[in-house]
Formats: C-alpha cells, sequence, structure tokens
C-alpha cells in the first residue's frame, strides 16, 4: 500500500486515548420514528431580509453549509409573491384552455398517472446575486448566490398534454397561472412548452413542498426561475404574451440606454466557492478543500477554474460526477493556504464555450441597474486571521 | 404541432369551468419561513412492526409513494441495534488504530476540511425482503423491499484517511464501530477499504440525520446496509474479523445444508414494482404507467424487463437517466389495463450479465432459511376490481 500522507495531519493520538469509548457506559438512544428530522445541533436556515410583508419576499438558502449538489427540501430557496397558499391535493385542478382544439381539466391523482420523468435541474431565481450590483456586494455566499437552489424532480412532460388538448394553429405562447391568492401569471413561449417543460409534482423523492408549489409547479430547465409557476392552477395557450403584473413590473433588467431587457430566459453560466466563503474562518495555514457550485441555464457546464491570487492564475477545478445539464455541479480543488491574505474566485466555462464575465466586465454591458440575471465572477478575500469576508469593489 | 393523443382522456371541461379561480377572493397565504416541512396533506411515513423495544429494530420507507431515485432523508429507511445516540458532532472523535503507523483521532471539522467526494448511493438491509422467504410474502412494497433507500452522499475517501496513518504490512481487515449504547462493530476487508470506501458527513445536501449515523457514517457502495456503520467512532485496523456480535448473531445466510454463510457483503442485482403495487387500486380499465425501481450491488443495472402476464411475455422497461452504478434506477413502462386480473412483475439483469432470479429458483439454491439477502421476482396481483396485492405463493 502506498504511503503518500498528503494530508500530513500528524495528529497522532495520546496512547491512553486508545481506550477510548470502551469505559463508560452509555444510555439507550431514541426510538425509530415515523418521519425524521435532522439533529437539533444542525442550525442552518433560510435567511430573509427582515420586512412588513414575508408574505412577499424572497428566502436564501445556505449554500455554505452545502455539499453535492442536491439542496435539500427544508431549505430550497423561496421566492413568493402572495404567501403560500396551503392547497388539498384531492380538490385541485389543473385547467388547460385557449388556443387549444380539447380543453382539458385534470385532478393531480390523473395527472400522476400519466407517464413520468425525473431530473436534477437546477432553479435559480432572475433577481439571485442582485447583491452584487452594488458597491457592497453580499457578504455571504447564502446572501450573495442563495437564491439558487437544486432538486431531482418528477413530473409529466408538458409535450404531451399540449399533445392532448390539440394546439391550434397561430398559438405562440403560454400563459401559467398560480393558485396563490396574487394569481401569479407568466406568458412562456409555446416552443419551450413543447420542448422540455415538465409539469412536476414530485421534489428529491416525495411530493413537491408547499413552499415551492405544491401540489404542481411548472419546471423551465435552465430558465429563471420566475417562470417555474408554483401551484400551477390553469394553462392558456395563446398568440401572444399577457404583459401580466408578474413578468413586468419586475424581472425585466434595465439597461444603461434606459431600455429594459424583457423575457430574458435563460439563466448564464455562473459559478461561485462555498468553501471558503464570507463569514468563514479558517482556523490557520496548511492544507483545504476550495469547494464550490457551477452552473449554467444553456447546458452542461464544461470546466471550472480556479484563482487564489485575485484572478492572476487560474487552475482547473476537478468537476463531480454526475456532471447533469441544467443543474448544479460540484467542484472542489486542493488548496494549501501559506497563511497570506489571499483573494480566490471560481469561472465557469458551458458548454456553449461561456465564460462568466467579471464584475466589471458584466457592468461594463450591464450597467448597474438591471437587477437581474447577475453572474459576475464572485471574489473572497481570505486575510492572514483566516477570516473570509467579501472583496470591497 | 403533432397531434398524437396517446392518452385519449377525453375529459374535456364544461365551459362554465373556464372562468374558474377567477371569481372569489383568496386569503393571502403562510409567509417565508427558516425550515421548511412537507405539506400537511402528505400522509407517508416509515412502518415498522409492533414492538416492545422500538430502539432496536427496522422501519421502511415508503416505496409506493416514492418518486424519481431520491429517498427524502426524513423517510430512509432505519434499523438501528441500540436506538439513535445524541450526538454533539463538538466533542464526537473518530480514532483510527491498530495496525497502523500513526494513529490518529480527528475531529468531525477535521474530517470536512479534507479533500471530499459526493455519490448517489444506494443503501439496503441485508435483511430487506426477509418477508419474501414466507409462504405469505410483504402485502406492500413498504413492507417487501422498504429497508432500501438512496441518497446523496458526501465525506472523504477512508483510502485517503487509511494512507494517512499508513497501514502495516500484513494487515487485511479493518474494524468499524459506531458511538451508540451498544457499540455496533462490523468487520470490513482492507481491501473494500482501500477501494471505494466513504466516511460520510453528509447527506441529500445537509448533514447526515441522526438515524442515519449523525455525524459520521461510513458508505461501502453495493454492500449490505449493516456494514455502512453509523455515528462510527473507531476504526481499528486488523488482520483478521473479530467475529463481533453484530456479525455472528445476525447477517449471516442459513444454507439448506445447515451451514451458514458469512460475510456475504455485495446486495444482488434486484427490482420492484412500486406502482402498481400491494395496497393500491386502479380505479378503472384504461392507460397507465408501471414505475419502480431497480438496482444491483455488483454495478450498474443493464436492463429491466417487464411482465404483466404472470411471467409468460417479458418487455424491456425505459430506464430513467443518468443510471448510476450501485444507485436506485427508476424504470417505467406504459401499460392499457384491459381490467382483467393480471399479474405484473419486473426483473433486473445488471452488468455482470446477471439475471434477477425467480422466487421459486432462489429458493431451490438457499432454501427459505436463509433470512438475508433475499433479491428474488415480486409478483403484483391486479385483480378485476382494480384491487392490488401480493400473490399467494
Amino acid at each position: 500500500m502506498k504511503r503518500r500522507r498528503i494530508l500530513q495531519m500528524g495528529a497522532a493520538m495520546a496512547g491512553g486515548l486508545l481506550a477510548r469509548g470502551e469505559a463508560s457506559a452509555r444510555d439507550l438512544g431514541r426510538p425509530l420514528g415515523p418521519y425524521g428530522e435532522r439533529s437539533p445541533f444542525e442550525k442552518a436556515v433560510r435567511w430573509r431580509r427582515e420586512s412588513k410583508t414575508p408574505e412577499a419576499g424572497s428566502s436564501f438558502s445556505p449554500l455554505a453549509d452545502s455539499n453535492g449538489i442536491i439542496t435539500p427540501s427544508s431549505l430550497h430557496y423561496e421566492r413568493h409573491h402572495a404567501g403560500i397558499p396551503n392547497i388539498d391535493p384531492a380538490t385541485h385542478r389543473l385547467v388547460i384552455q385557449g388556443m387549444v382544439e380539447r380543453p382539458l381539466q385534470l385532478t393531480v391523482a390523473e395527472i400522476k398517472r400519466l407517464p413520468s420523468l425525473s431530473r436534477i435541474l437546477l432553479v435559480e431565481c432572475g433577481g439571485n446575486s442582485g447583491s452584487e450590483w452594488a458597491a457592497t456586494t453580499g457578504a455571504t455566499v447564502q446572501r450573495s448566490h442563495g437564491l439558487a437552489s437544486c432538486s431531482e424532480w418528477t413530473g409529466v412532460s408538458l409535450r404531451l398534454l399540449l399533445e392532448e388538448v390539440g394546439v391550434k394553429p397561430g398559438a405562440s405562447w403560454i400563459i401559467a397561472e398560480g393558485a396563490d391568492a396574487g394569481r401569479y401569471q407568466r406568458s412562456i413561449p409555446l416552443a419551450k412548452a413543447l420542448d422540455d417543460m415538465i409539469l412536476a409534482y414530485g421534489q428529491n423523492g416525495e411530493s413537491i413542498r408547499p413552499e415551492q408549489g405544491y401540489p404542481l409547479r411548472l419546471l423551465l430547465p435552465g430558465w429563471e426561475g420566475a417562470t417555474h409557476v408554483k401551484w400551477l392552477q390553469r394553462i392558456v395557450v395563446t398568440d401572444r404574451p399577457y404583459q401580466s403584473r408578474d413578468e413586468t413590473s419586475k424581472y425585466t433588467d434595465l439597461m444603461p440606454d434606459g431600455k429594459a431587457r424583457q423575457f430574458t430566459f435563460a439563466m448564464e453560466a455562473k459559478s461561485v466557492i462555498t468553501y471558503p466563503s464570507g463569514g468563514q474562518n479558517l482556523p490557520g495555514p496548511g492544507q483545504y478543500e476550495l469547494t464550490g457550485l457551477a452552473w449554467s441555464g444553456r447546458g452542461k457546464v464544461e470546466r471550472v477554474d480556479i484563482t487564489t491570487d485575485g484572478g492572476r492564475n487560474w487552475q482547473p477545478a476537478r468537476l463531480q460526477e454526475p456532471v447533469l445539464p441544467l443543474a448544479f455541479v460540484r467542484f472542489r480543488m486542493p488548496w494549501k493556504w501559506d497563511g497570506r491574505e489571499a483573494v480566490i474566485a471560481s469561472r465557469c466555462t458551458d458548454a456553449t464555450g461561456y465564460e462568466q464575465p467579471s464584475r466589471e466586465s458584466l457592468i461594463a454591458v450591464r450597467g448597474v441597474n438591471s437587477g437581474f440575471h447577475y453572474n459576475g465572477i464572485k471574489l473572497w478575500k481570505v486575510a492572514a486571521d483566516g477570516n473570509v469576508t467579501n472583496v470591497e469593489v
């Protein structure tokens, strides 16, 4: 057997400890249970800015505590416009109507009988990393990038349902409507609906969580989260977008020339180091593993590079297999920290050849009032005392 | 656009329903929350046989309610011998000792700093499907196959740690010990430890759940669950197995000749239809999707075949991508039920060419007192009234 000792931990134990665990009796533990909870020692929670309207807002996934690519459903980010409705799946209905030959009303049970599929897919809010447009960027990875999460979703191909109802000639959009108090509405190009959209009822092996759209939500692989309409109750096939409140008052990107981009659906390639990240502390010089998450709304992540010297040099990170398109990709790179100040960052390149831009080059094109679709490189500063912070810009 | 209408649902809506959802005001929903819970309408729970010692027993994952390949951590099967300890990760230690050059003691924080990896892996109890040896087999898929679950696990390569401590010449086994009240112990061949074992701390994106070994457990890809020692506190490198209580009083397979097989680690290829399965009811003749789970402890699932006529004819099922080795694989096949009694089953073939056996051919070799490692084909009977039951044997 090889003796690599790449860790050089050197923490040899005292001999007295060898007998550890043998001496004292221990209490019998807790019994088996019907539905488990996490350890009371685990404290990670979604974070939200204090506001008078917690029914309308965002809460951020604690990515600093993440590992792997699956986000626990309990910690999936939230973005609601009128609170989380409490829907009884036995009475909920989905209506498909408009420019269709055979309008259809379906129960949840009927939908669950249909041919199904599962995909591990990222959902990212169009407003994720909105903090990064500002002069003072997000202080932690939860606040800067926590409006993105990744789950295994299960449901029905929307194309299959549209073939069932028969789309009439001339149709080019669908309008998706939620059953929340505000009847959230988004216009979606019919081409996407016929491509890869999923009418989902499952998330991470059980039913979708209430705050993720229970019992039904749309999944639009790679597109901004706000189009993944939750608590779905209606699809109207049309020949034009509705210009609804929810796609005009928000989710448009103001450009430097005063015009706003609308219907910017695909999320661009992006990545961020989750460890070490803002608010964490390295206990001392030595061997570490840099790790983080990368993704692209345009397909597979091709590579992730990491800098530990503020962008002068970049080295390729290792990507965890399986690398799935339109899903989180976990990357890792060993790093020997010498105890001096260091600025670290990751940069994602996707299969289209697109490379995640620096904050500066993104702002040069988009200005600072764009609000949505920020995907610049995120720098973290490791100070000599091991404290990790965002970088003043 | 093609008009396939494979569903032939024909549930055209009444015109009056088109205006549904427009009429009544709705209450503002619940606000954002720190850590989510499932809908109160969802009732699936782990099931366990009533006993006087719920600290020592098994509880079964509700596979009939599963979708995709990830098992929710809250519903991952349990098998405990002395209850679930409540461990503070700040004080927990892992000791590696025995035939090593540099014994080592590690904190959980130190382990989390090490190079890490993530894998989606099945864990199956060696006693899963033990009900199937009997004349009356398991009545539901939860009771017959619910001691298997699949998660994304994150941790450290055990090989890396063994290279750090330096295994002495002549060593051939490791002894893994848990921190539960019974100090559960299992002997594991060193070759497996140097191959693909994982010292895991993460499950489905957060810390391992208490009932799955918080804060540390071993993962032995493809091997019986009882070797995946939970609440891991010690690894002893040795030149022989310990013949511990936990590997002699249980987890040996009694053969027809009166001898018992021991250290039968790898779980053989297996599959089961989860929908429709025992205890469910088909609401009437028509189009359905048969779906279920397949896996093999010896590598990738190569194919799954389905019969709907009691084994006379078999058709290939569609396997959901990505098909990952040593993980659950979700399979699906459309089925038009004509309303007559039908006996359905699935059969898994793995990449080694091994084909899941019938119950009869398995028993011909192993007898009925084997107790562990049952992997026979599971038949479900769909009666003319739509009720699904196990098949009398």
